[in-house]
């Protein structure tokens, strides 16, 4: 895969009160939750809205996830998930996400590796990974 | 709908430290995600395992759900969701959900109205209310 | 409780892909985790912020909770929950919840039943609920 | 931080229709889910259960978590989160999962690096890393 000039995709976010466990900071896995909405949002911001995905039987399965977290987030901390993609392979792509509160906090990065897929037979069967169009790479090639 | 003598079902579930939030105790989404999770088992358990579910093109969308929380449950709490159909009618039926902990203490109880549906043409199409087949109820039936 | 002519929340949110189960639609309890940031959010709109709640250690645990399931939203619908106090008791309040869809439609109906309470000694420890204060009362009143 | 001869914690868990999303799959963020549970569940096989470690004032927060995953899970499937911990080093340790469906295909594999901490002045207050004691490291050490 090699590096990529992406373009820089917003999403936005709040700590809710169910987000946080006894701790009374975020439950880790919140961010995954997020990491997984910003990456369809980022998708939406390109054309490729949730019901063009499921009409053209799109998927995205993931390969790999991590997350670094930085600073502890607190209920009511309003955030913005900022995804570019770093690489583009033949089927895959890796797309990283910087997780910041809007006092400018860096809370959290990551990364999903995920692979661009097509159901055979519609949702609920099998995906079958694809070539990733160079329309569809181009779309996220920052200016 | 009538009355129904039912069979009851047993689903084991446990308080996860991320299902409670920063006042120490269960976050009550968490109630209706066991409740569900116990009506599937409940299903499961009299033949209608999951796989055969999907295979049958079957679902049970939700008109309406309710709870009542009697106790707060803590991390850690060892609990039993116990299942019965209160009631069937022609398309949907009645499940209520008695919540309790290992101690004996009833957490919580709630309600699940739902409708016995097919999808059209699979997952993620447009699902249609069927008839209950009587043999369906007669496995829920207390002998 | 009497009847309580209340002033209307309004909370964003979206149905994200995680959100959605695999009938390709939302799965129930997200519902009633949006009816519950919704209320944390009405609270903030009139002074009371996740923040100033942690440090007056106030709480607002539930007593019951109900939703109606009216019409099945989907992956990237956006939402909006519109919260009112349908009563105020003395200790306790009804908030009532409609979920509507950016096109108009209802898509839900739920109500909470909550308790005005305050932590003994800091968050984890037990709650006793309160007089809800008249000052509280009177920034829910529709002028 | 060096090897460590780890005991293996063993965690039940299964794929509710909640979990999986609109492919019919697996939620990921699930995963992180079962391996917070996991790694709650392991401290609690050799002694240290919720409300000790509430007791005690301990917590485990995250610095990092990451996870590949192999093959997908479905809803209905049955499996095993088998946790050890790879490297204790002064005040953080690392812990491995890896999760194994009951027909022993491996879904997924992660590690989650966390702090040994302490809440100052109880849950919600900040958190202070602590040196984990010899005598907590001893009771994961295979005999």
């Amino acid at each position: 895969m090699n590096e990529f000039a992406s373009i820089t995709g917003r999403f936005a976010c709040e700590v809710h009160w169910g987000d946080c466990d006894p701790a009374g900071i975020i439950f880790y896995p919140t961010y995954f939750r997020w990491m997984d909405a910003a990456t369809w949002a980022f998708m939406a911001s390109v054309g490729y809205e949730p019901q063009r995905m499921r009409e053209e039987q799109l998927a995205m399965p993931l390969v790999a996830a991590d997350c670094q977290f930085l600073s502890p987030a607190k209920h009511g901390d309003r955030c913005e998930v900022r995804s570019r993609i770093a690489r583009f392979g033949g089927a895959s792509f890796l797309i990283v996400h910087d997780i910041v509160r809007s006092d400018g906090t860096q809370l959290a990065k990551g990364s999903e590796k995920r692979v661009w897929g097509r159901f055979v037979s519609g949702p609920g069967s099998a995906m079958k990974s694809q070539p990733i169009p160079e329309t569809v790479k181009a779309l996220f090639l920052a200016k």
